[in-house]
């Protein structure tokens, strides 16, 4: 696999770690501005993360370098002390967002890297950079088990913004000559579609179209997209999918219309049974009335906002994920 | 029916003849602002249509209203040459939205009015006012074949903005004592929704949630949604639904969800047989790079604006009219 073929986008590297805390690139502004909000201790790097500076796979990078930093604030202090702040740390951090379960597999990179060591500053260190490359191999590795299920020239249709799945998707699928084409939905009320997504995209070199929200049925109906294919948050042991909000509304159409539905994940969680027991994260309703911090609502409505949706598994073709594809009944054999 | 009941919305008068033209209430910056648009001349009031100063019910009566302009502009001239006039301002206001069948029945009104007669401004304004009262009459019958579908407490799920078909909705259920509450989506690029929908909801005391255009399907999901009931701009022979796009996204999955879907019309068209015969106007792609004038996506991304979609009659439940509810299948008996 050549990943060099394709530029790699911005907000493939936008959580850094440094001297002075952990720089994240500010994605409710980008690609507008290129803003990167310094988060100087744990605290502020959870305020970031619940705030949407980052989102997608940026909370999961965010997590790690977060706990180098609670490592690194305990230095000097007793062994079993660094390591209970670092435990604190994790805790906090992974609260930030209920829906996803990725902050917690970043955590237990860090939290199993320390656990043995007297050196507890230098070992986050080294479980930070192992999780980090263990993230990034199993991108490159699920998106070329998702490639495999794209033609050449694929129409392919995707939600939100996928990060670095999205990335070893695309990677894979021009590594492979295949071609393909985009077409993105806005993702209201953040817009990550129309400014992640759609940047991200023109980076990497791939054409692109934008839709609101409501139009893609309209596209499948008229036979205008080959493939679904979203990441997820979390993809439970029936194979219920857990993403951004309007995953399931995409999923219905795709369905009726009878186009395919691949959505991405390294693996099922293997500790959440089905997609009743994940926890739906609800934001501030003020969002959906508020486009860019302007008004786009009357000042009469109140909004609702649950931030993620459960599309259930029959609505569902193919789960891919770092060992290659499953029907999503069979997701448990990843286990196996 | 006790049509008193409900405040009239601002914006079901939002079309008025004056001696200087007619005034069009500006729907594109409505209710932040309430600023009313002077088309002096027919030419005009066609571009207010074309540049969506007003859409929905507001084009049928700019239409009735532009031809008493285009009348008045020919007074004094041969009676003959003065209905040719007309004749030419109404195939310009037509020829506006092409997906809309309302306007072509508004032109009707005023050319039969004054086809067999010498004062051809005063028969225009005869015209325009039996076409007034033809469309409200129409709308307050068909929103009590609606309403006697929907239950007490109803909670109905809307798509942009019905107008009058929704106010006549509306009506008959408060009259009904039927105390409905309503979700309404966004309904981008234009969010119709969140500003028209929304803004006279609550001007009709109705209780109203807003979501984006993305988030029906997981409300259906939860069973939170009773009944998805839209306008439609135009219904065909065979129950097929042209409405604002989106409206299939809703239709398919309210059909995934058992959720009934009343689709609002005065009458099918008895000139066009099936949703492929209907031309889908496409707007320009900017505007889905845009939200209320701000630029909302990524400058490398090019936008697609199908402004409408086609519901094709299985995801249909009943087409309402103001003769009564058809099944979709049936809408041919109207006519009958």
């Amino acid at each position: 696999m050549s990943s060099s073929a394709v530029p790699v986008p911005v907000l493939a590297d936008s959580v850094r770690l440094d001297d002075d805390g952990v720089h994240i690139l500010d994605r409710r502004v980008f690609p507008f501005e290129r803003r990167w909000v310094r988060a100087g201790t744990v605290e502020e790097v959870a305020r970031a993360i619940e705030e949407m500076v980052t989102q997608s796979s940026g909370p999961y990078f965010a997590v790690l370098w977060g706990l180098v930093l609670a490592a690194r604030e305990a230095e000097g202090q007793d062994p079993q002390v660094a390591r209970r702040r670092v435990g604190e740390a994790a805790r906090r951090l992974i609260a930030t967002r209920p829906t996803n379960d990725q902050p917690r597999k970043a955590a237990a990179f860090v939290l199993e890297e320390i656990a043995g060591r007297e050196d507890v500053a230098a070992a986050a260190w080294d479980g930070a950079r192992a999780g980090d490359a263990d993230y990034r191999r199993r991108c490159r590795e699920m998106g070329q088990a998702g490639a495999a299920l794209l033609g050449e020239g694929a129409r392919v249709l995707t939600h939100c913004w996928g990060d670095l799945y999205l990335l070893g998707l695309v990677e894979a699928l021009v590594a492979g000559g295949k071609r393909p084409e985009f077409v993105c939905t806005e993702t209201r009320p953040y817009l990550q579609g129309a400014r992640l997504t759609a940047e991200s995209l023109a980076e990497m070199g791939v054409p692109t179209t934008l839709v609101t929200d409501g139009m893609p049925a309209s596209l499948m109906r008229e036979g205008r997209v080959d493939a679904l294919v979203t990441a997820s948050d979390r993809i439970t042991m029936d194979g219920s999918v857990i993403n951004k909000v309007g995953t399931l509304h995409l999923a219905t159409a795709a369905k009726a219309y009878g186009v395919p539905f691949h959505a991405l994940c390294h693996a099922p969680d293997p500790d959440t049974e089905s997609g009743e027991q994940v926890p739906i994260e609800f934001r501030d309703g003020d969002e959906v009335l508020h486009t860019l911090g302007h008004r786009s609502a009357s000042a009469r409505v109140r909004g609702l906002y649950p931030a993620f949706d459960v599309t259930d598994p029959h609505l569902v073709t193919t789960v891919v994920t770092d060992k290659g594809a499953f029907a999503p009944a069979e997701v448990r054999r990843y286990w196996a």
